[in-house]
């Protein structure tokens, strides 16, 4: 199923022992519809505070139900902030949400204003200092393609082997809202919102642009920026092979209009 | 000034005794940055729920600033979800938020899709029904021009007549989302609520176009539609004379990329 999430209430995905993870809520909302407990498994593990537009979920039923009875039965027991926006009960048992999944799409979003964001907190990033559109993409360059991401990795992270293929970042500005879009086959723990504050080390002139390629070489956390604030973040999605079948990550956010 | 506030975690902005209106939160606010008790005039009194891109609020001081330092300092001491955007120290005593402004502009934003929203919950209403634009934007008509509002108007309004002068309604679709704005010279307590109420039961076919203004002639508040959710209302603003030369109302809500 395609699930969509504000990730401010949550402790992330991961269940935990207090029951504060998005799958806590969305296993208890499952345990509902179905009558009995379930396990889940999700494309990508969101940490506190960052929202999800398309975290596909995958589980294992004896359960036959119709695909629009899976997405409104499981929506009435889930919280305001969290909907089912599709399933599918027809994929083969080779299928797995996590593995199965061949890339991930992030997206940040970043106000770029003297003033803070109000009606939108929580849901953007913000930065009052002026950022030059430019020089943020001339330093992502540097990121693209395979690396050693050790350098942007928090010191959490589970991941078998920092080395990762970045395929694009996409920044662009929308009148004082900046949007970075980062597409690579898997993410390391805080690997966006830590390039995402280095980048805009570089885009605020504190540093220059050869610096990031300098912090990419090192491997060394203590030298790229603090980790920038989850307000921002969104996961928008895995893709799968297409054999398949499964709808594309979702691509516009929100309400904005 | 002018402010920009989500209605969802406040009764409304009117102060209330319970201290739980944005008023409240900005009047205490003011108190703290200005070291003593103030009172403050806005331009549209917003309801429970109802957010506000360009409210606009005014007060006497003795006290001098710069503009800029009453935003950053103010902002201070407001709530993540109400910021100041701009401030004005230069306007004659004639000027009031209320008695000046000559229009104010509302927008409603409307997710049209079978499943409710889950990221952008509390600020987008919520239709499963879907809507046909053109019975919309054919039942809109009658309203235009100056009309006696009664059947649009809740029991506690305090407006002295109940006729206003409608200058536009504008409704326009794109993809899940409808964007339904008003502009009139003022609006009665509750009235876009039920103006947008009565106009889904025509754009879903429950009504037919010409019930519109049956309703509207009637007078009668029982005739029309459930006062509909406050969630998706935007108090974009108040419109003044040229002389004032202060900002028009915001135009772009939010974050949607």
């Amino acid at each position: 199923m395609g699930l969509s999430y504000g990730g401010t209430s949550y402790c992330g995905w991961q269940s935990q022992p207090g029951g504060c993870g998005v799958q806590d809520f969305l296993e208890r909302a499952l345990a509902q519809f179905l009558g009995f407990p379930t396990r889940t498994v999700c494309a990508g593990r969101t940490d506190a505070g960052v929202h999800a537009l398309g975290q596909v979920v995958h589980l294992d039923t004896p359960l036959q139900r119709e695909p629009s009875s899976w997405v409104r039965g499981v929506n009435a027991f889930l919280p305001r902030d969290m909907a089912v926006q599709w399933a599918r009960t027809d994929l083969p048992q080779t299928f797995d949400a996590r593995r199965s999944a061949y890339q991930r799409r992030y997206r940040y979003v970043l106000r770029n204003h003297p003033v803070r964001p109000a009606l939108d907190f929580a849901k953007v990033g913000w930065t009052h200092r002026p950022l030059d559109l430019d020089l943020l993409r001339l330093a992502a360059q540097c990121l693209l393609g395979e690396h050693d991401f050790s350098a942007f990795r928090s010191s959490e992270c589970q991941a078998l082997s920092p080395v990762k293929t970045l395929h694009a970042i996409e920044i662009a500005r929308h009148g004082h809202t900046l949007v970075l879009d980062l597409r690579a086959n898997a993410f390391l723990h805080h690997m966006v919102r830590n390039i995402v504050g280095s980048l805009l080390a570089v885009g605020n002139g504190s540093k220059p642009v050869s610096w990031l390629a300098e912090v990419l070489a090192s491997r060394d956390r203590r030298l790229a920026a603090p980790t920038f604030m989850p307000d921002g973040l969104y996961f928008l999605g895995p893709d799968y092979p297409a054999e398949f079948n499964l709808p594309s990550p979702p691509t516009q956010i929100g309400l904005t209009i």
